[in-house]
């Protein structure tokens, strides 16, 4: 399913050795039309990775015919050498699939300095492996293919008719993703990398405005260890082989729908973690000031540390929401940790004892009583398994 | 030494209940004179304590006559009555000493949320206690009675004739101080409590410029794990009893000596930690962007988990300065850690085996070549020891 469940791809996930492991290490995503707009949402990290500095100039004119990507390297600070590299990626798929070079979207994820001649050798022959394997229900080999730290591939699908377009001729569109991304996750916009397809008629401004649209509402509001990446990109492809046009609004609720899907699996799947944690802001004057004061929270290595030990830990939170500029009087600040409120208007309310964090699901509710937009930050606690596999992965 | 080490001032630190250990937590420094001139800088964190409140307005006339702290309980967060026990604080501390409320400086450390009426009752109680037991040599004691989570005691001296000004009649003037901290140690400004000294002659204008260079210069750029307080206040108070007029220029460069000095105790004592990092920027167009470039850097949770683990991950540090709009070309930028250099130009360069990150004394210099300016950052890794303290210990 995911990146195969809309009509018009196909997709394959090969063990190349790009990883030492052995576990497959190269995906390919290929769009067999009619259509082949796309669109995509590069890191907002200045020091980007070879693979980006290509795919941003090739997705330049709305138009993308595959994707390729290779896990267990992230070809980034890797020179000039590691540019040719991402060059020759991208000639060596267009070879294989009759298409120009600049229809081909690079990506690249693991270690940072990693892109040496048996990288560039490595990745070339999953290319051919990948090519020769393209299958209609190939999806999950490449979710699985892009996997660094994951523990388990991230997919989902959502349809139109469920998004409010009405199928027609029983037929509708859908769209389909996979994810990969379980450290580094932090906004700007996201910290992974994202493959969504559609079988939807859609130009590639809709596309793009759809995947601002939804990534802004939830990759966006990711943060799971405050670190964002030099690789992340997710992108959006349309087919348009439903043959049925896509409302825009519809469309813009399906792809937010499968990213908000995704974003919840990787939150799951988070190095280290022992807690999810819905940060949810209300009453706030403006929406980017509930997401400042959620982000804020949810950057707190004290707040974070609290968690891991079951401790529901106001005055970490309030602490944290003091450094933001957003509008609110801290005196007027209610905090709820699990549904009970300990702290009202500033000061201490029900007793901590009440409150149960020792399920992995964890809901703050900050009401910050200053106007009336919201929204929501998820992030992890900072537990001793976060700082083990960071200190012996080298990433 | 420490407060005391400079003339004119006296000082006291007693068990009076605060803490259920049995420990000191009330400490009192006063300044006998003949001058009374003060200055302090404040957390800059919104959600301010109700010490911080009182001595914000107490002080702006440019004169404080002592300073009392507890540790054991914040008084944040407490509402009304937490504000009336400062006053109170104050109130006891001007009847025992027959001075005004107004001249005197409160401070509180401790959990966030504490300030009942048993703390309210034993902190009066360790004010009547400090006041009857005033000492000319009171410094230790009282460095002693601020301790939170801090292993040690922090104490500092420095003479201004070390400092470009020379001993009239082979007297001089000294600045001597104290802080406590060992979490939420970030700046804006400090994230802790210091109280310094000096017996130089000076007006609150001269005490207020050299306080904040120094602390510009040296808490500012302490940043141990990024967490701002709601209690932090550093002070300066000048007695005048050396008799000589303090020169600008060698009292801001002492005053610089002993925060640079109580900034090291402070990050060598810091929770968990297990190396004492030493971020040094150069190169930089700006001293902002060698800042914000630093503390980029000091933040990432991701390099802070690699140098825990002895693993010099320079791409963890490249990613961490590719989030800031500091001026530079990531791709010209060198890093090395404890003097090899591991990245240059935005490539891998000496192999990572020849890093040595066994000592806990850890040495990073990003040279950005986009300028002349410089400035260092102090941080500390991130461990299991700094979780553990931090998910048991509820502050």
């Amino acid at each position: 399913m995911s990146v195969t469940a809309a009509a018009g791809f196909r997709a394959a996930g090969v063990a190349a050795g790009v990883k030492s492991s052995g576990a497959k290490d190269v995906a390919l995503v290929v769009n067999d039309g009619p259509l082949s707009s796309a669109a995509a949402v590069f890191t907002a990290n200045r020091a980007k990775a070879n693979p980006v500095l290509w795919s941003q100039q090739a997705i330049a004119g709305g138009s993308a015919r595959a994707v390729v990507l290779n896990s267990g390297g992230a070809n980034c600070f890797t020179g000039a050498f590691g540019f040719q590299t991402t060059h020759r990626t991208a000639e060596r798929v267009a070879e294989r699939l009759g298409i120009g070079a600049i229809d081909v979207q690079v990506a690249s994820t693991g270690l940072i300095g990693v892109g040496d001649e048996a990288f560039r050798a490595a990745v070339l022959h999953g290319v051919d492996l990948a090519a020769a394997s393209l299958a209609d229900d190939g999806g999950e080999d490449a979710a699985r293919a892009i996997m660094t730290t994951d523990s388990v591939p991230k997919q989902a699908v959502a349809r139109g008719a469920d998004h409010g377009q009405a199928a027609a001729d029983g037929r509708g569109w859908v769209v389909g993703g996979c994810a990969k991304g379980a450290g580094m996750l932090a906004p700007g916009l996201a910290t992974m990398l994202v493959v969504l397809t559609t079988d939807a008629v859609a130009p590639a401004d809709v596309l793009d405005r759809a995947l601002r649209a939804a990534t802004r509402a939830t990759f966006d509001r990711l943060d799971s260890d405050g670190c964002m990446s030099t690789n992340d990109t997710v992108w959006l492809l349309a087919s348009g082989a439903s043959g049925v046009q896509a409302d825009e609004a519809a469309l813009t609720a399906a792809v937010t729908a499968v990213c908000d899907d995704l974003a919840a699996q990787l939150q799951q799947d988070a190095e280290g973690a022992s807690h999810d944690i819905t940060i949810e802001v209300t009453g706030a004057e403006t929406e980017d000031d509930a997401v400042v004061v959620g982000r804020s929270v949810a950057r707190s290595n004290l707040f974070k540390a609290a968690i891991f030990g079951n401790d529901p830990n106001w005055g970490r939170v309030l602490a944290a929401i003091g450094t933001t500029d957003a509008a609110f009087d801290p005196y007027a600040v209610d905090v709820s940790f699990n549904g009970v409120r300990v702290c009202h208007a500033g000061e201490p309310d029900r007793p901590r004892e009440e409150v149960d964090l020792a399920p992995r699901a964890t809901s703050i509710l900050i009401e910050l009583h200053a106007g009336d937009a919201a929204a929501t930050i998820r992030t992890n606690d900072l537990t001793h398994d976060y700082v083990h596999e960071n200190s012996a992965y080298a990433s």
